[in-house]
């Protein structure tokens, strides 16, 4: 259910081996802290000239390199601000591991809607005809 | 007043002729489903490459495809579920119909604001200074 | 804090010259209407192919030329809506005066979020471990 941009720089570094390992990473972090079903997996890259990127370098004590990047994610409402924090610390750690991202360079920003706003196909609202357990556990206020 | 953004794969099909069919689609499924007023088009196709996009082939019982798009569509608080429903109904439909896109390609996610969160031009906040009816039903309960 | 989206026609017209411009005239306008603070800029421009844009050229009484720009801002809840009024008179006017847009070509869209859905980098939520100055204001109903 996450529909997840991430935003990178195209001129200064290549990407282009990295983007599996980074989309699993993500993947997998968002599995582990904020229990999206398997196969939930709705990644978009971006690439950006260096012109097209306006990034303060330092802002919030960073020291941010040509291997920026901006993990947008679009998410159903209902997770705690514990689940986001992990949420954080996870992709991260996992980006570190798989693609050599320093944490500095890892923006996360989340934006949140209802559950009504997916439809994942066929014109339908699956949420809404079908929540799943996740998002039930949420309605009772988990 | 929506903002709708569509993505899909750039590099194994030709999308240029079926952009024009495709904008017109959406478009008329909002004027049909969600009251939006004539003449409210604002929609930004982005192409990505294969390696840019991450999307699962089969999460929810889809069969996607190289014509997979995702529409991204911000608008105004207030629509119900119902009318949601009926939006992507529409929007499947009339994609099928006009630009050939299998009903399984088509997701959809929606993100809402608010009506001062909009300005259309001049500085203005259009909806601020003169809400339209549309509008004034939705704060009404509608 | 605020994330910007700066989408724009590339085909008609050179912007090479203007993003610097046009993103400190952002910038600037957001520290002296929204109160962020200083260093807070993370602005990315996409440029569209005249194909790829699909923009009413008068909706709501505009004349929307090649100049037309979309700029989208994902921020933090908590402003008034008369703090979003001055920042879309204040945006239209510096873009006029730095990069001779005409304010008919300005259109400005937010999306809310909170305080818990940001992160800077390092894996944290700074925000939330360290609440600022207008952040605390915005709590108590500023």
């Amino acid at each position: 259910m996450p529909l997840v941009r991430i935003s990178h720089y195209s001129s200064r570094y290549s990407w282009s081996r990295e983007k599996k390992p980074i989309s699993r990473a993500v993947y997998d972090a968002m599995r582990e802290t904020i229990n999206i079903p398997e196969g939930d997996m709705f990644i978009i890259f971006s690439a950006h000239n260096d012109e097209d990127l306006f990034i303060d370098p330092q802002f919030q004590g960073m020291n941010r390199t040509d291997r920026f990047v901006i993990i947008h994610i679009t998410l159903s409402r209902g997770r705690t601000v514990e689940q986001k924090q992990a949420l954080y610390a996870r992709i991260a750690e996992r980006l570190h591991e798989s693609a050599k991202i320093p944490p500095d360079d890892v923006m996360i920003v989340l934006t949140e809607n209802n559950f009504e706003d997916w439809s994942f196909g066929k014109g339908q609202a699956q949420y809404v005809l079908n929540p799943p357990a996740w998002a039930r556990k949420v309605e009772k206020g988990n």
